[in-house]
């Protein structure tokens, strides 16, 4: 049997995902936000603690990616393209500044599949960002100073994110767009009788991305909200105030994963 | 009431689609093709003939468009933005070159019902192109020569085209890519008894394209298939040979229409 | 070019439905309220007046549908089944008691069209209801005394409809279920510069439903709200307090058509 | 951090899915098939060898599903049903006659969760069965002699499965339906440099079903194909020849599974 993740098959062409390395290049509408500290520290995991010049902070990003292996995996969109909304919160692991992902949708399976072997805790959204088109006219903003662009995420057919941003200058150092490492929590549980509560996988983990390129990197003012939904606990980070919004298209290549601290039982 | 398509409403803001001006951008992954003069004389309404310059050719566009009328809709990316297919084909109205649009698919309702009004055969389709992202990188082809582009569209589960193309240099003449106006056939039913065959609108119909913008355009080669399925006739249009595949950006904006013939009963 | 709706085709099988009959069966979960009788009335079109016996009075359905013409499409179910949800406000035309429908949503393109066809002014949604299995177990609600289900509606990822019924006894009369006759406004804009105003199809129109039959039909307490959403309406119409719930299997069907009053210009 | 899948959360209410018991109720649409013992053998894994009483004899299954936990799941119907299409194909683990599942696609993200618990290798995809109503009428086949029922699955946009049954007789041993254990490969590779073949999870399974209740069982012929697929490998299971169609109604429950061999490593 072939294949890296589920389902191995004789020609290890059915799996979701091939070994890596996988190459990523997106569009990124992003606010910084900050919640309350207690919002953000209930989300930490084991081994994560609140960043104490941070403490509430957080990076909402809204995707449009595309993603490639070895194959030339971009000549498949209908597989390769995906729409993903994540948030990260400041935290430290150690002394270490971290972003930890505590929520995080996509709506595409091979990208749920790489997510979790990554620790990234997946579930399926619809998410949607403007598009800037080199064009111009009036059926897209700019991607320049006073260029607007909004973004939306929903699951299960409740909207549970909105953003707004305006542009107003290039940011000077695109590559602190990108400066703390995500932390995630790798997590697959047993089913057997007696083990429900004794995950096969439990590790901490951070993220290793290679070859990070960042360009086109706009700042401005931004709006963001969360919103209650059945089954989802995103809302409990109120946002208090926002920061700074982001556009930029972003690259990376992932290969390795770095092991924390390992619970498997 | 108010509104301009279903459904009128007391505020006028549910309608599907309101009155015009409706702007657009769009990037488009093309492909000139030819199949038999008498699949593409099949397909042709009364009123149009076959060109006799260009009997079976046709293009095959796949567009990631994105809409806005005039309150900013693109910051509403969950609906002003949709995916398209659509085939057009040479033909002659008069003297006149046209290109007619036998099939087209998107997935918003939205799109559906503007494309009615303007007379393309909507139907729901599920249609994906490989993007060209400035970062760079190997998750990204590059929007220059061989650069690589792939597009597909499945209508009801079943996959109906497929499209490559790699990109060899430069349109000279962006504009030519344009330059046969549309024409569709406007045509809603009754549904009285009796009058199945007697449709309420059955107009043919020339569009009105303003403030035509194009613009990065690469031209290559290109390959093209469609695929049998349940429900379609657009394999019928069998691929004979391909000619150009097209890349470019395109923006216009749609407020008017041109009647050509009303047979409307 | 042969079919019925568009797309108009060679060999009349692309279009996204063909000339009546169609036959309906569906399961309904249906939910009586009331709003105000502002708000109903506000949504009445010309010919229409509120029920002066049932100002206000509304009903909520969610349907999972299958459709067939004459060639057993239901064994195409990709195509043939969908979801939806809709409202019917009291009102007369005249003296003749009717139900006006100002919102409905479905997931599927050829009900779609269908339904712009008989008039019913149809947006996509995604809908969803609790479904009773004759096996029984924990994973399902008896069709019976007791038994509990839901329903909810969303359009462009936002909730707008949540329902919930506990059924109590079959319903002594199930016709009387179905005793309004649908009241619906077939409405086709024109483009052409200067008539976006004027309608080329403004119909007033009464359903023709035959051999209606209702099954399994049971009644019960509900509860329903719906929320706002960009682009929606719905909202306005604020439930103010809920009726009886029911919950039944329904077919008909549709061949025909009445026109109530034509202003079509 | 409370939960049993990811996300963990605060709450414990944010997961793809809770903790068993996980109860299930569904329709299914089965057809037995039989393609050639060296195509099947290909996909076993190590520990399962082809039964030698019926090499190539395989099953393939559409099931519209409800799913619910202790919380009366199935009130949230956009969350709690999915639609699934799987095969299993007769196997043996020692002596013991046994199903394999080498592939399968649910249309959900919470049952992809749970499936990938179980070990089903899970992939999304799009699938559809006709379904009989109560009602009668020329929508809907009727469950009994005659009935037609026909079922389609898709992943990415490409049809790769249909199927058609026509019911004959009830099934008159309904338990036999389900008398194979399913055997599984929990799979959750590594993700961390060099440790890419060794997977962190990777144990054969045999699955445990509780309450296993079977109704309205009905059995006649049927036809079954499947189609090439990009990033798929299901046609090479090319179906020779088809036994029995089967429809019938299931339910059962999961707490737990029972480990035939570990080689997590």
């Amino acid at each position: 049997m072939q294949g890296y993740t589920v389902p191995l098959s004789p020609r290890g062409i059915a799996n979701l995902a091939p070994a890596p390395p996988w190459h990523y290049a997106g569009t990124v509408v992003g606010v910084e936000f900050f919640t309350t500290p207690a919002a953000a520290a209930a989300t930490l995991p084991e081994g994560l603690t609140p960043d104490p010049d941070s403490a509430g902070r957080g990076v909402a990003m809204f995707v449009d990616w595309q993603y490639s292996s070895t194959g030339q995996e971009y000549l498949d969109p209908a597989r390769a393209q995906y729409r993903e909304f994540l948030v990260s919160l400041d935290a430290r692991h150690h002394d270490t500044p971290v972003a930890w992902c505590p929520y995080i949708y996509v709506d595409n399976d091979s990208a749920m599949a790489r997510g979790w072997v990554q620790g990234f805790p997946k579930k399926f959204g619809a998410v949607h960002q403007t598009r800037a088109y080199s064009v111009g006219g009036p059926g897209t903003p700019v991607l320049g100073a006073g260029g607007q662009f909004a973004a939306t995420a929903s699951a299960a057919g409740q909207r549970i994110a909105e953003a707004r941003i305006t542009l107003a200058q290039p940011v000077p150092d695109p590559a602190a767009l990108m400066n703390r490492p995500l932390v995630n929590l790798r997590h697959f549980p047993r089913l057997a009788a007696g083990q429900h509560d004794k995950p096969a996988v439990h590790e901490l983990v951070m993220a290793v991305l290679d070859d990070v390129a960042v360009s086109d990197a706009w700042a401005g003012i931004a709006d963001l909200a969360f919103f209650p939904a059945h089954g989802e606990e995103l809302a409990d980070l109120a946002v208090q105030r926002t920061g700074r919004g982001f556009h930029f298209d972003l690259a990376y290549t992932v290969t390795d994963l770095k092991t924390l601290a390992d619970h498997s039982s």
